[in-house]
C-alpha cells in the first residue's frame, strides 16, 4: 500500500472522560511516527468546531504538554454533542457533509481521528461511507471512549476503568462513614452513579466489597432491571438488621415496572432527544424513608465522577493511550472505517491486545451486563462481573501535584489559518 | 506535679472525618510512651458505648494498625451523635453522668479524650466539671475534630484541610469538563457541599480558582451570607456570557432572605434538633433553570468528602496527629478540661504549633469566616481567604493500593471485660 501524504485531524465527541485526552496523547505520539503525515491539527468542539472550521495545530504544542494530556480530564480540545443526523434532519445533514469535505479538502486531511462513544463512533462511519462515495481519499478512525462501557465488541471502553475506580473507593469509604455511626434504628445511603440505559458503571462499584458481604455496596440497582419495590425494601431492612446500615448505588436510568425511569424528569431533552436524567437517588430515598422510617442520605457523583484524573485508573490510561496510537498505526496501514477495540487475552493475569472492528458492527449498537453475571435478585453482580471488572482499575495515574492540587494541562492552540468562508 | 497511675481511654464522636483515626493514632501512640498509663482502652461508638461499658484493648491492636489509622477514614472506634443533654434531659443527662463515672471508676480510667467538633467539646467540657465536682481524679481532654472548621480559638480544625483538598480538586475536574463542552446557550453546573451555619467547606473550593477568574468555581455561595436571587443570577448570566458556562459551589445551609434554609426539609430533624439539609444544589438550580432557561446539572458530594481519604492532605493528617498526641502529654502534665489547638505561625512559608485552649471557651462556640475574607458581592471569598486555606491541602495522604484501591485497616477490637451490670 502506498503511502497517502496528507494531515492529520484528531476530535474529541460526547461527554468527556479522565482519559479520553491520554486517547489524543496517543494519535499525536504516534502520528509524529509517520513522514506521510505532514501536519497534525485538532478540531476544537468536535465535528461542530471542524464544520466552523476551529483547527488547532497539535504539532505546535509542547513536548510536555502532550505527555500531560495523559492525566489531564475532561476534553482538551473541547467536545460536543452535535450529531450530523440523516434521520431527523436530512437537509440539514447534507449541507453539514458538504462543508466538512470543503473544510477536509481545503486542509488537505486525509487522516481523521474522532474519539467518543456510540454516537461519535456513528458520525465517525457516516464520514467514512461519505468519503468512499465522494471518491474523496480519507482515513476515518473511530477511537473507543465512554464511561458507559456500552460500545460493543470492544471487551470494555477507555473510561470505564477510571469511573469505576474512583467510584468504587467513593463507596468503600462512604460505606465506612455510614457504618462507623452508631444509631438507634440503622441508617441508609444511596449513591446515584452514571448509567443512562446499561448498569456498567453502577455495576463496578461492586468492587469496594473485596468480596466482603458486610461491606458496601450492599445492594446495586442497575437500568437494565426494573425496579422491584418491595423486594428492594425487604434487602435494604434485612441489610440494616444484620449490619445496622445499608449503602446502596443506583445506576442514574433506573426504571420502574412500568419502563418509566424513576428520577427523570421527562419536561428536560437533551440534543439527541434522550431525558435528562437526574434524581434517582433522591427518589429511592424518598421511597425508604418513606416505608421503612429509615434515616437515609444520598450522594450524586455526576460530572466528578467522569473528571476524577486525580484517582484515575493507569490500566485504562494506558489503554486509551494506546487506542489512540493503534488508531494511527491502522490508518497507515490503509484501513478506514475501523474502530480500535481492547480484546482480553486473560483476567489473571490481565494481558489485553487491540484488534480492529469495523465501525458497521459498532455504531449505534449498545452493550449490556450480561443477565448471568447478576444475581438472581438482580441486585448485585456476582463473581463473573468482578472477575471481568477487577483488571481495570489496576494502578494509579498520579497527575503532578503543584500546592496540594493536581495540575492539568491545557493547549496553546495555536489556530490554523482559516480558508474558507464563515459557515452558512 | 506526682504522675497519675491509672489507664486511658479515647473515643470519637460526631460526624466521621478523614483524619479522626490520625487523631486517635496520635493518643495511641504518644500514650505508649508514658509509664504510668497503664492500659489504652477505646470507646466504642463515642460516649454511647462507653455508657455501655462497650470498651476495646487499643494497646492489643498490631502496630501497623495503628500506623494505618493515620491513612484510614470514618471513626474506626465507631462514633455517635449522643449527648447528654442537661438543657433538655436533665435527668436523664444526671442518670448518664452517674453511669459515666461508674464505667470509668470501675475501669480505672484517669484519662480521657474524647475527638469531636462542637457538642463533643461540650460533652467533654461537662465530663471535665462532673469530675471536678465529684472528686474523681481525671484528666479529660478534647481533641478538635471538624470538617465544618467552626471550632473557635484554633486556627482551624483536623478535618478541614482534607474536605477542601478533595472538593477543590473535584471543583477543578469539574469545571475542566463542564468548561470543555460546546453547547448553544451555555451551561450551568452547581455543586453543592457541606456546612450548615459556617461556609468554610464551599468557601475553601476558592483554590481550584488557583487566582484565575475563568477557571471554575465563579461562584460560592455562603450559608453565613442570605442568597440575593437577582444579584445570583445576574453573576451566573454574566459569567455564562463571559466564558460560556458557570460553575457554582453552594453549602448546604444555604439561606434565602428570610432566613429560611433553600434546600431544607423541615419535617427531618437529627439528634441534636436541626433540620436535615439536603437540595440546596436542586434548589438552585431549578431557579436558574427557570429563570435563566440554562442548562443546569448538579453535583452532591454527601458524606464522599468527608471520607475521601484517598486524597487527604497529610498537613491534615499530621495536625490531627500532633494534636491527639499533644492532648496526651498535655494530661501528663497535669492539665484537665483543654483542647489542642493549631496556632498559625506564618502562612508562607507555613508553620504552625501547638498550644492549649480552655474548653469552656470552645463548648458550644461557633466560628464563621470574617466578612472582610469575602468579596463586597459576598460570592467569591478573597486573598485573605486564600492565604490562610492554602497551605492547608499541602501534601498528599497516600493510601497504600491493593488491586488498585486503598486498603484502609481495621481494628481488631479485643473487648475489656465488663464488670457493670447492663445500662439501666
Amino acid at each position: 500500500m502506498a503511502e497517502l501524504q496528507g494531515n492529520l485531524l484528531v476530535a474529541q465527541s460526547g461527554g468527556p472522560t479522565c482519559v479520553i485526552n491520554a486517547s489524543v496523547a496517543g494519535v499525536v505520539t504516534e502520528a509524529g511516527r509517520h513522514e506521510a503525515i505532514e501536519e497534525i491539527y485538532g478540531g476544537l468542539n468536535g465535528i461542530l468546531g471542524i464544520l466552523n472550521e476551529e483547527l488547532i495545530i497539535l504539532g505546535d504544542e509542547r513536548a510536555k504538554t502532550i505527555e500531560g494530556l495523559r492525566h489531564t480530564p475532561a476534553a482538551a480540545l473541547g467536545t460536543c454533542r452535535y450529531k450530523i443526523n440523516f434521520d431527523k434532519k436530512p437537509e440539514q445533514a447534507a449541507r453539514d457533509m458538504d462543508r466538512l469535505f470543503e473544510v477536509l479538502a481545503a486542509h488537505n486531511i486525509r487522516y481523521f481521528f474522532y474519539a467518543g462513544g456510540n454516537d461519535s463512533q456513528d458520525t465517525a462511519h457516516k464520514i467514512h461511507l461519505e468519503a468512499v462515495k465522494r471518491g474523496y481519499e480519507l482515513r476515518v478512525m473511530g477511537v473507543p471512549k465512554t464511561i458507559d462501557n456500552d460500545l460493543p465488541h470492544t471487551d470494555h471502553c477507555p473510561g470505564y476503568g477510571s469511573v469505576i475506580k474512583y467510584n468504587s473507593a467513593t463507596v468503600m469509604e462512604v460505606g465506612l462513614d455510614v457504618g462507623s455511626m452508631a444509631t438507634d434504628d440503622g441508617s441508609c445511603c444511596i449513591i446515584e452513579v452514571m448509567g443512562r440505559a446499561a448498569g456498567w458503571i453502577a455495576a463496578g462499584t461492586v468492587l469496594a466489597k473485596q468480596g466482603d458481604p458486610a461491606k458496601a455496596p450492599h445492594i446495586i440497582l442497575l437500568p437494565e432491571i426494573a425496579l422491584d419495590e418491595d423486594a428492594f425494601l425487604d434487602k435494604v431492612k434485612a441489610t440494616v438488621a444484620e449490619h445496622h446500615f445499608c449503602v446502596v448505588v443506583v445506576g442514574e436510568g433506573l426504571k420502574n415496572a412500568a419502563g418509566d425511569e424513576i428520577g427523570a424528569d421527562k419536561s428536560r431533552l437533551d440534543a439527541f432527544g434522550h431525558p435528562v436524567l437526574s434524581g434517582a437517588a433522591d427518589a429511592l430515598a424518598s421511597i425508604v424513608q418513606g416505608r421503612l422510617n429509615l434515616k437515609t442520605r444520598t450522594v450524586k457523583l455526576g460530572y466528578a465522577q467522569r473528571a476524577a484524573a486525580h484517582f484515575a485508573s493507569q490500566t485504562d490510561a494506558d489503554e486509551a493511550f494506546a487506542c489512540g496510537a493503534a488508531a494511527v498505526r491502522a490508518a497507515m496501514e490503509g484501513k478506514s472505517g475501523f474502530m480500535p477495540k481492547i480484546v482480553r487475552l486473560s483476567s489473571q493475569p490481565y494481558k489485553w491486545t487491540i484488534e480492529m472492528e469495523d465501525l458497521a458492527n459498532i455504531a449505534n449498537v449498545e452493550h449490556f451486563i450480561p443477565r448471568d453475571w447478576i444475581s438472581e435478585d438482580g441486585m448485585m453482580p456476582n463473581e463473573k462481573f468482578v472477575e471481568y471488572a477487577a483488571p481495570l482499575v489496576h494502578g494509579e495515574v498520579r497527575p503532578p501535584m503543584v500546592n496540594g492540587l493536581p495540575q492539568y494541562v491545557t493547549l496553546e492552540r495555536n489556530r490554523v489559518e482559516q480558508k474558507l468562508p464563515a459557515r452558512g
